[in-house]
């Protein structure tokens, strides 16, 4: 019953009567047990709530002879940054603990209409501002392929929960990579969605009111068309009419159709020129080319032109108070600090609001000379410009704890606001450790992750860790990046 | 030649040969020198480049037998906020001089495009930031009607020079007001759409970074249908291609038409509780209302709940930097600060990013408050929630120079990043003089402003000065307002 991943195919057994929504809950809590004894994922569980929600939707069902909505009795979990009505939002702090939510947060709120069941709330980092997931409230999330390793962050718990059947669709957010980096540690699907396409509505995030670099609510699956038919549903219920942030953008069904049939232009970027991709990230993308050339696609080459001013922009965002937002937080619980957020507050004084501004400024002149990137590039062949970028999604594969230290890959997309999907093309092999990888070092952040694969690569071989890739769009073209996706998907399975 | 001020008619003038764009761009200067002269609206020239242009367009036109877009020969002119290469983008500071822009901006660029010529740029307040138009580089801007009068601001030059036919089309800015009240005081139409609509790369600001309450770029017109055909050709062009900052949605026709057709609901608010408007303009706004009940729509009473906390979090907002950015520009030219201006950067000290980041939750939380609040009011009669928002666009006609004072009837559709048009309605009538005005006086403002009626209402009603009234519709929704007014102004002529 868990063992297939695609909604669709769920709601529609329950549709058809074949199972009902109380026996799915209880097989999804059965491995959401299973998942927490592993990996210790879950934060808030609601097993209770959502058996009588399930009871309901199959009570529904009975008296009304059809189901409440296309994802009647499909079980979703949160990461624990979600308002959910009656549970914390902790946010991985501790200062947050026992102030239950007055209402669900949008996205929830919506999602219940369609018929989805509420499960469970996953961990987190302390402040969410790390791509790993441990704080000293919940503890710390390991991979369920070795618990020496981590699943990724920050959205850490919905990727070791989902990867081990405990849920079916995962929603997190993500604003430097958080989405997409468990997404790629534990071969899943994911999507970064441009900011103002889901509901943020009743999701508390670190650094809040920061709006210059918006963070992205976007889900997370097992298969791509789950994570399709999820935006889909979500979009044709107008997210504009639950936040006002939402841009009213309808389902573009067209556009989605027309790059399914589309011979594609793809811009490839097989190195950020600052952290060289291990050997297995680079032939996975390698392999992904020559399938989608085979295919009759055209392939670009893409440069870095411009990443390394957006990751400055994006780090002085992140630390424009001074570090007093997350300060404030840790302080009110008297936890510890966990190393890295401890870093991230300390980093610089508060500027002024005149040089956020400045900032700011500096932002708008990035994102415009990208759209002018985009534009000029164009294939040497057909003359197209490229429809989609094609590129790891990080330099490395699921690494030991706390060992992280470069998001480049994906934090340059959240400064353009653009659309990015994670997609799972291989997995570490043991001839990935035997290949000859002519490395010449450019700074220490290449040398700290040679030494990762020269330390941990013949154990990253033999657990055989996940290999994703990352396709982007520009801003807001969610459809299109999904078409690609499926294209791509497609060849690779 | 310049008496129709309707762009789509004089396009079709040149199409059709019957007029060449130099004939019309020589008319338009013509003009444009006589406004000059009456009101001081102008800041560059540029009369040469336009006749240059001109000639290039017949030329074009001769050479291909066709016009080189569907705005050929159109002529158009731009506060001096929007970049035209070779030019100073003064925006009324003294130290901005001698600095010609590198390029134009890009809805310039679009615009020339569309085949559209560049005749001048038009005066505004030093600092941008002031509902009249007076600075110490290029001086005061008058009322074509009295020159004891502002022609209102902050794009007061575009106003008096659209009024006296100097222009067809003219470009401004909007972040509390600033297109929408010389539009009603000069008797004209004039669109600020949501700020995600049109491009504003390449338009200098004042508290330029500052994102959260953005500034929209829209038109100001002697006629509606020119407003709407100028918008629809801009979005046909694809604004997001030229602009990082656009959102990539189409010109929703199919909107339009429903509007147009559709028996309206309509919320009507009269008064904001703080400053109650003078008795023609709320005269005309019922006359209005009269006319739409007599034609079928239906009226629904709207209130100004959430209207003062979103006026806070504005004020609060244009000095976040305790006046720092503004200083700078007018300390660079060693001028004297206009006294409304002073009084702006004296207002506070700059806050931390921290406090202003907490400024922008409040934000937020104003603008899913409102669309609740939108959302839950709904007619008596059928049920249903308003199609728009139908209000007095200022409290008052215009008045004498330096004796404005409140913009709450525009600056909160600014803090919601709504879509508003202004059209014109009335004038001040003699009988508005004589008629009874129940005045409980609620707060000094609303003294205020009844003393101006007292002092100059006679004056207003023998210049017989224009009233215009405001509609509004929702973030994004620039079509549904400009098919609302069409039917307004449909009912109006």
């Amino acid at each position: 019953m868990t063992e297939n991943g695609d909604i669709a195919a769920l709601a529609q057994r329950i549709a058809s009567g074949e199972l009902n929504s109380e026996v799915v809950t209880r097989a999804y809590i059965h491995n959401a047990i299973a998942a927490q004894r592993l990996t210790n994922c879950l934060t808030e569980v609601l097993f209770e709530d959502a058996l009588k929600q399930a009871r309901e939707l199959d009570a529904y069902q009975v008296q009304h002879g059809r189901v409440m909505g296309p994802l009647h009795g499909v079980p979703m979990t949160f990461k624990d940054q979600f308002n959910i009505k009656g549970y914390d939002t902790t946010m991985g702090y501790v200062g947050r603990t026992f102030q239950p939510a007055a209402e669900d947060a949008a996205l929830v709120d919506m999602l219940k209409r369609l018929g989805a069941v509420v499960l469970a709330k996953t961990n987190l980092p302390q402040s969410i501002m790390w791509c790993e997931t441990e704080n000293p409230l919940w503890g710390l999330t390991t991979n369920p392929t070795s618990q020496d390793y981590t699943p990724g962050g920050s959205t850490g718990g919905e990727s070791a929960l989902l990867s081990l059947r405990g849920s079916i669709i995962g929603w997190g957010t993500d604003i430097g990579g958080s989405i997409r980096i468990p997404t790629h540690m534990m071969g899943l699907y994911g999507l970064k969605p441009s900011s103002a396409r889901l509901p943020y509505w009743g999701v508390p995030v670190s650094t809040e009111g920061q709006e210059h670099v918006p963070s992205s609510v976007g889900p997370l699956a097992r298969n791509l068309s789950s994570i399709r038919l999820v935006m889909k549903e979500l979009i044709l219920s107008r997210p504009w009419e639950f936040d006002a942030r939402c841009a009213p953008i309808p389902w573009r069904e067209d556009v989605y159709q027309e790059f399914r049939a589309k011979h594609l232009t793809v811009g490839l970027l097989v190195d950020d020129g600052v952290v060289r991709p291990h050997p297995p990230i680079t032939r996975v993308l390698m392999a992904v080319v020559e399938k989608l050339k085979q295919a009759g696609h055209d392939i670009v080459e893409w440069n870095a032109d411009l990443h390394p001013e957006c990751i400055q922009v994006l780090d002085d965002f992140y630390t424009a108070d001074g570090g007093e937002d997350i300060r404030i937080d840790v302080t009110a619980g008297g936890e510890p600090f966990i190393p890295h957020v401890e870093a991230l507050v300390n980093k610089g004084k508060a500027i002024s609001v005149y040089q956020y501004w400045q900032i700011n400024k500096r932002k708008f002149a990035l994102q415009q000379a990208y759209l002018n990137k985009w534009k000029s590039i164009k294939s040497p062949t057909t003359g197209r410009p490229v429809d989609v970028i094609l590129m790891p999604a990080m330099p490395h594969p699921a690494v030991p704890h706390r060992s992280c230290r470069w998001v480049g890959y994906t934090k340059v997309w959240n400064v353009l606001d653009y659309s990015a999907l994670v997609l799972p093309a291989g997995k570490v092999m043991s001839e990935d450790t035997e290949a000859q990888w002519n490395f010449d070092s450019r700074n220490e952040l290449d040398d700290w992750n040679a030494a990762v694969w020269k330390n941990d690569g013949a154990q990253m071989a033999e657990l055989a860790l996940p290999v994703g890739i990352q396709l982007i769009g520009r801003k807001l073209e969610e459809e299109k990046v999904l078409a690609i996706g499926a294209v791509v998907d497609g060849i690779l399975r």
